[in-house]
């Protein structure tokens, strides 16, 4: 097995160039590990003479992306084109068809397309593999797939989205708020352009809907994950949850159980003993209950170019190696499906904001309406007037199903007390 | 592929018992998962008779254990007897001489003959795993086998050892001494009747070397492992640590360079803002730094019968399934040698503690040894007097080279003024 394992690369943006970049810097060591030296052969991208910082002249360039599927010479396709549809659905179709192996980084496609994908990679017996696509260099997919294949899973739940991560602590170390906080991780690239993805708590969302399948056995459900990004997180909710012992983070759960699978992704109080509360800056983090392992814990660095080539080439050993399997742990005709789990039978705490008007007979609607829905108030907290005028009431419910908390939420709205929309998240109780 | 992987079970301890146990609770996942049924057929262990909770009286009972590995209907022999020679040694070693698959959860006998295990399995074309070897249930041995096999890596750390990490949480949380918590830990099952192996640092250090294998492609040096355990930590140093923002942990350091491999389990001040900090009770951590992923962070449950067996059927699994490759990630004549590199050339602070006689000049002699050693000091505690009538002396150095804080103790050396041996720790700078 001296022959080359030979690559067709799609994409060359930050990643594409960065997997170039690993494979030049670490060439022996990957062929003593692969047993094999891996090569790229052919390269496609949009723009052929944009400096990357690599040396791309030594390979063969393809106009047409697609027709990388049926290069001659190439063993394995990896895309990092990115989006769910369009020439990268197209590629990853081709070259599975034609029994050969593909590598992706692509959340979107495999959130929305992974069971189509893998059911024609087991008919064909091409390897599939997505290391990258879910927390950048942090191997959960093979921590799930293979390391926790023993156990039975009842959750699987983390901070998969560095820049929410990355916005969250900032606001809280610096106590300043969400929209100047966004600004500043734009301008240092730290998050995008158009930050929608990340912030509306979409691209977690993906990769959320991709840990579930791994950790239940259950078909990819991404429409059915309940999403809310950290828009609406104000300085001061961060501020009432640190004086609480918690800090806020975008977390994506998943939990299989009797009532069905509950997916959602939002911002949550996590408890400081909770490792997730340790997880700062553009940090990525994955936690698994297995009902043998218990919890395990994996962090890392969940995007940019170098632990998002990290991901992709030990996909590339894996395969040069011929260490790979059904990609999603179980032949995609025997993943099973679950209805989606009705929220409101969960149990839990949850903290509330609400911005009122200052005036009498406020503080006693809002209890009113926590009263009337079953919901019991451990801890209240009344601050003085916003620079609005406004006054900020904070309040932690005892445990109790959603259900009731939504239901006060339903009867305050419209009233004429609140100024703008209230907050709600769930407390993480463990 | 719906013919079952058939397992010969050698070893009927918490361990063994507890692979029966999951593989009954999992059964149809695991199946799922691994594309056949995982079925144990014959076991072997000292004592037919005793009550292990789990029906045994199904499998074929073998007395010779060794015979298990020439068992006509075994496709895996699984060792869990222990003992890093003796009969675990001649059945891994007939297991595999027999072209037979290998698993084991046996740390010491890798450390020590890994290699020629290795070796052995490669000839033959015989699976050989072990991921249960190294901290339980945290797939760590294929987190660096394969997640992290894209990078250069250049130190692997961790936590170990559970015992060790329980006993000291516990002096920190109530700021006793380690002879009280240890006998506690006893009273509790969380440490052995006879605990040197795991106080002492040797069973970290198994483990360290191990993972200094599959990280740096090196050939297993267990010998050049330097060790010291927490027997000498005593509550004051937890203490002053604490008040200095580090916690004690009993850590294994592996770090690859041109100065060669340095090995060495020890107890370190850990600051409070790194991950391994907040490991707590008997959980077990793994960190390693690659030059593309930087920094993965690994944990979970490092002992105890769950974790164990989640670690040793995953590696059935992966045999089920045909995943599995050479076991230290390349060929292991492939792997390099490295001389041990001399820790007097490493760079870094240190906490020194003295117990010294209360008298005048005490406190002149120690800092002129620290000058005339070339030691700077950051900073000084000098804390009233011990039951015993000494007074404590806490330092904290400036970075500086090993060697001289070495030198400055040997220049102390038999004082008369030093009640005791001090007390040396290294201070994780990261």
């Amino acid at each position: 097995m001296t022959e080359p394992l030979k690559i067709a690369l799609a994409g060359l943006g930050t990643v594409g160039a960065g997997v170039i970049r690993l494979l030049d810097a670490n060439r022996d060591l990957i062929t003593r590990r692969a047993g094999r030296p891996i090569e790229v052969v052919a390269v496609s991208a949009r723009d052929r003479a944009k400096d990357r910082g690599v040396d791309i002249a030594r390979f063969e360039w393809v106009d047409d992306t697609t027709a990388l599927a049926r290069h001659p010479g190439a063993d394995v396709v990896v895309e990092l084109v990115g989006g769910s549809d369009g020439p990268a659905l197209t590629l990853a179709r081709a070259t599975l068809d034609g029994g050969r192996a593909f590598v992706t980084a692509n959340k979107a496609m495999i959130a929305h397309h992974g069971l189509d994908l893998a059911a024609l990679a087991e008919e064909r017996s091409a390897p599939l593999k997505y290391e990258a696509a879910v927390a950048g260099g942090i191997p959960v997919i093979k921590g799930l797939r293979e390391g926790a294949a023993a156990n039975a899973l009842s959750q699987v739940y983390g901070i998969l989205n560095g820049t929410c991560n990355f916005i969250l602590t900032k606001m809280e170390e610096e106590g300043r708020d969400f929209a100047e906080v966004l600004a500043e991780a734009q301008a240092l690239g730290f998050a995008e352009a158009d930050p929608s993805f990340d912030i509306d708590g979409v691209d977690a969302a993906h990769k959320l809907s991709i840990l579930s399948t791994l950790a239940f056995g259950t078909a990819l459900a991404f429409d059915d994950v309940a999403i809310t990004g950290i828009r609406h997180v104000i300085a001061a909710d961060i501020a009432e949850a640190k004086a609480l012992g918690y800090r806020v983070r975008l977390v994506g759960v998943a939990e299989a159980g009797p009532n069905g699978l509950f997916q959602r992704v939002h911002p949550l109080l996590v408890p400081t003993a909770h490792p997730l509360s340790h997880v700062v800056g553009s940090l990525n983090a994955v936690v698994a209950e297995g009902n043998f392992v218990g919890r395990l814990f994996f962090q890392g660095r969940g995007a940019g170019d170098g632990p998002t080539a990290s991901a992709v080439v030990a996909d590339l050993i894996d395969i040069a190696r011929g260490e790979y399997g059904p990609p999603f742990a179980m032949p995609a005709d025997q993943l099973t499906t679950l209805p989606p789990a009705d929220a409101g039978d969960r149990r839990g705490r949850a903290y509330l904001r609400f911005s009122v008007v200052d005036k009498p007979g406020v503080l006693a609607e809002i209890a009113a309406a926590m009263r009337d829905a079953g919901v019991s108030i451990e801890s209240l907290i009344q601050r003085g007037a916003n620079p609005d005028g406004s006054v900020l009431v904070a309040i932690v419910t005892h445990e109790g199903p959603e259900r009731c908390v939504t239901q006060a939420l339903e009867r305050l709205d419209g009233s004429a007390s609140l100024v703008g929309k209230p907050m709600l998240m769930h407390i993480l109780d463990a």
